[in-house]
């Protein structure tokens, strides 16, 4: 039997681009001699589909979708993944499928059986788990089809209380099949080769699993599809953050062939790579999906909008990024340079807007009110939400999207404005803490220097009063990136992470500020997800709630 | 055996203001002769305590607060919900559960079978579902205790598998004890006492029901526990939206005797008293449990911001809200006559801070890049937004909490503007309808002239350019709200909505605009909730999705 693994990017809700897409491949693959051509879960309507899934109308042009599919498969089979209606009287409405196709029908229906909903995972808000398991025969084999989280529930750490393999092997399959939406983490690679090939070992059986790959809005998905033999060991790894499709063929004797040569990494990109690469398609399929070209930020000569730029610029072509230079009496001569620097060094366009006039007739209409009150966060914040509110004009009269540029250390503390600098459509490097913008500019500048060198030296700074530095209010981002990490990421308590050895007042500090920020980030824009752990949907906090520590 | 419910306000996290409130209740019972005293869902701690619950530490401070709890049991026992580890080794970590405690100590523990994961509820993300089912035995009585939505998996609209009362029931219990978190909405009273009155009867048993009262964030819990005999007939039903403790002997036949007379109600509360009521409690609680007092807005003149001062005057007190007038050139000479008349009426504080100057500022400042381009939705979010610095600027300066004054209507249809008047600390009507908002300015002026009656008479209008009228770009609003009501709440799609008898042209374009607003709600404040579907954390739509219709 020769199986082809279709790793697609798809748009959710976007019907007409994803059937074409699949039918092509179904096509491609035909003429390519597979029997049969193995798409990603939820495929048909894409996924998170989130609350699309709650619309009937949905469900309904998922099904149509599926007939169109079903038309082209003659002499090819097919697995696609679809939101089902549960026939069951009790129950959730839905259950999260996959149709296996044949002679232009579907032969067979499988379901979800274990249902993440835990972080970015809501899916048992609409789906029912499946608990009737049945292989499905197929020119001579006997295919144990399961859908992503079915064969994550560890030894170690069983999240669930039913393990679909351990059914299905009952009936002597010979082959398993997993069809996923697993989104990117610059360590989920690792992860997910690890317990696939723990699957693959357990139940003896060679193993298919195809991802999907593409953003869909702050979710990455990074493909990486992965094909297992039946001794657990990698026979092939597909491409990352990019469509491919691989053909293989499955013996008898249970070896498995494939048509390429396969290049086998014998080591792992390194977490920066992978999130650059991560954050290039974030960036892309943000634009690309919501039909959007052209990108606009705030560039303050500093680290942070420095690397958005020259991703942005790299994603979407340095054309179709504008920069804006947004100078105020505190800015530092080295600021500008810095900038300019830069937007030379890319090749994008820029403007220049002094934001002086602008505060300074704020802070005269607000001269009878504030009177003779000293200097403080309120004038700081006025700075910060004129450039924002520039920045917005510019995009209303140019139809730019405007890039955030907060890091995951500044949006963990507060260390922002909300309706300033924590505005835009999309954060870029939300997820991304200070100490790895600084290693992500330099892998950026791996052949030649893009980001001005001036720009990864010089201390920090908001530039938002007198000679500030983000160390005045701040402790060093090597110190507080790590209390951040265990705080957000592992969930330690401050005892638990004093008790590592971090200095008492500065863990307290920390986590004082990350709590008292949990209302600005509730406002901010969708965050591109490249950790386990990242602020957003995945994290959902009380904003009136007494917080410990 | 003499049954007190205590319906308490709880702060999510704040162990030692919930412990002591638990206290004094279960000593205010003893001396009232009660055996039993019982509480709401997950009272220590609080619901709903979201991501706090994946915190070891929490998880161990709520079993702490359960011994200070169980240490004054003596003489009486009570009955409480706390998050559990779950003991099984597969699985959700925690359970939710109830603690029965008598004689100090914790005697049964019972927990949640059925865990709803839809519009705002979570319950999946953190705990697994009890499997097993046993009653506790108490003065002579044989309890079935379940935990709120075990009780709500309705015959018509089976949601669950199961049915924990039917387990319960074979071992003979003769009497239902339910503890609740039960959210709010204007309709949710008569469905709450529809379905516990079938659960009475159907099971032939006397039923105590207790939920929390209070506001977590955008969720209001409104209370209204409830007494029904074993033929669904209600013995008492307790104050909606304030702390009360009830006392009720159960007799050996069944009958239940309250210790006071009840008022039982001949009609329900109307909608609009019902959301009026919610939304004051929500504002206070709000700024009391967040440790604010002085709350400000934007007063245009216009009826969405009259309404919420005069709301926020009622929750807070007139001497605690700071109205800010922000006149433009396109304001009408009504709307600062208006908005001072509503300021007199009720008594609060006022600031004119004209925003000529600034716009003026900002348009100079873009004159280089806007050249001659004609003036546009870039002047008009330049207004928007120049009025919002200048709230924040209050804000940061003098520490009031800025109020939003979206309605549901606009935030629907993405009629503000982001970073604008889509501004805030909470959105206090972004769950009422315009049209509901004119009802609730009637409800507000019921006993005198509060909200100016040219305020509610004159044609709405966002004033941010010449003659500008809402009804230049949107339908009136009877229409708008009814085709909102159908997309939203309702999840019909367009060609439904059409076939209901609405234009065709007209629910294209409604639905079109709520599509496209999607990015725009990501980033406003928590909504109070009023309705079943709320904009905020009970609808969750992909961002960069294609829309249906």
């Amino acid at each position: 039997m020769k199986i082809a693994l279709a790793q697609l990017n798809y748009h959710i809700g976007n019907f007409e681009s994803n059937t074409a897409k699949i039918i092509d491949a179904i096509k491609k693959a035909r003429e390519n001699g597979a029997d049969l051509v193995v798409f990603a879960e939820l495929c048909v309507g894409g996924y998170p589909a989130r609350d699309f899934l709650e619309f009937k109308e949905f469900i309904s042009l998922c099904n149509q979708e599926a007939d169109a599919i079903a038309a082209v498969c003659q002499d090819i089979a097919c697995i696609i993944g679809i939101p089902t209606v549960n026939n069951q009287p009790e129950g959730k409405d839905l259950n999260n499928s996959a149709y296996f196709i044949n002679n232009g029908k579907v032969e067979a229906i499988v379901s979800k059986a274990l249902l993440p909903n835990y972080d970015v995972f809501d899916e048992y808000r609409y789906f029912e788990p499946c608990t009737q398991f049945n292989c499905i025969d197929f020119k001579g084999h006997r295919i144990a089809l399961t859908i992503c989280e079915d064969l994550w529930n560890t030894i170690e750490n069983p999240l669930y209380i039913t393990r679909p393999m351990d059914e299905l092997i009952k009936q002597q399959p010979d082959v398993m099949i997993n069809i996923a939406a697993s989104p990117f983490t610059y360590s989920h690679d690792e992860e997910r080769i690890a317990i696939l090939s723990d699957n693959a070992k357990r139940y003896n059986l060679p193993l298919f699993y195809v991802n999907q790959v593409g953003a869909q809005t702050e979710l990455i998905f990074d493909g990486g599809s992965l094909v297992f033999d039946n001794n657990g060991a990698i026979i092939d790894e597909m491409p990352y953050f990019e469509e491919s499709i691989g053909y293989y063929t499955l013996q008898n004797d249970a070896k498995i062939v494939p048509q390429h040569t396969p290049t086998l990494k014998t080591t792992r990109a390194s977490d920066i790579e992978q999130i650059h690469n991560g954050l290039l398609l974030g960036i892309r399929d943000y634009f690309y999906k919501s039909g959007f070209k052209q990108a606009t930020l705030g560039l303050s000569g500093g680290i942070d909008s420095a690397v958005v730029c020259a991703l942005a610029a790299e994603a979407l072509g340095a054309e179709n990024v504008m920069a804006i230079l947004l100078p105020s009496k505190f800015s530092s001569d080295h600021s500008l340079k810095d900038a300019m620097d830069l937007v030379q060094n890319l090749g994008c366009r820029h403007e220049v807007i002094a934001i002086k006039e602008v505060t300074d007739a704020f802070e005269q209409a607000l001269s009878p009110q504030f009177k003779n009150l000293p200097f403080n966060i309120a004038e700081e914040n006025i700075q910060a939400r004129s450039r924002a509110v520039l920045l917005m004009a510019m995009c209303n009269k140019f139809g730019y999207i405007l890039l955030n540029t907060s890091n995951k250390s500044e949006a963990a503390v507060g260390y922002g404005t909300l309706y300033g600098d924590m505005c835009g459509g999309i954060s870029v490097i939300g997820d991304v803490y200070k100490t790895q913008v600084f290693e992500l500019a330099k892998y950026i500048n791996r052949d030649r220097e893009i980001i001005p060198v001036n720009t990864i030296v010089k201390p920090p700074s908001a530039e938002l009063r007198p000679g500030q530095k983000d160390t005045d209010s701040l402790p060093d981002y090597d110190i507080l990136d790590k209390i951040l990490k265990e705080y957000v990421e592992n969930r330690c308590s401050s005892g638990e992470i004093i008790q590592m050895g971090y200095d008492e007042t500065t863990v307290r500090k920390v986590i004082k500020l990350v709590n008292t920020a949990e209302h600005k980030r509730y406002q901010t824009p969708p965050i591109l997800r490249v950790s386990p752990k990242a602020f957003g949907v995945g994290r959902r906090m009380p904003i009136v709630g007494k917080y410990l520590s």
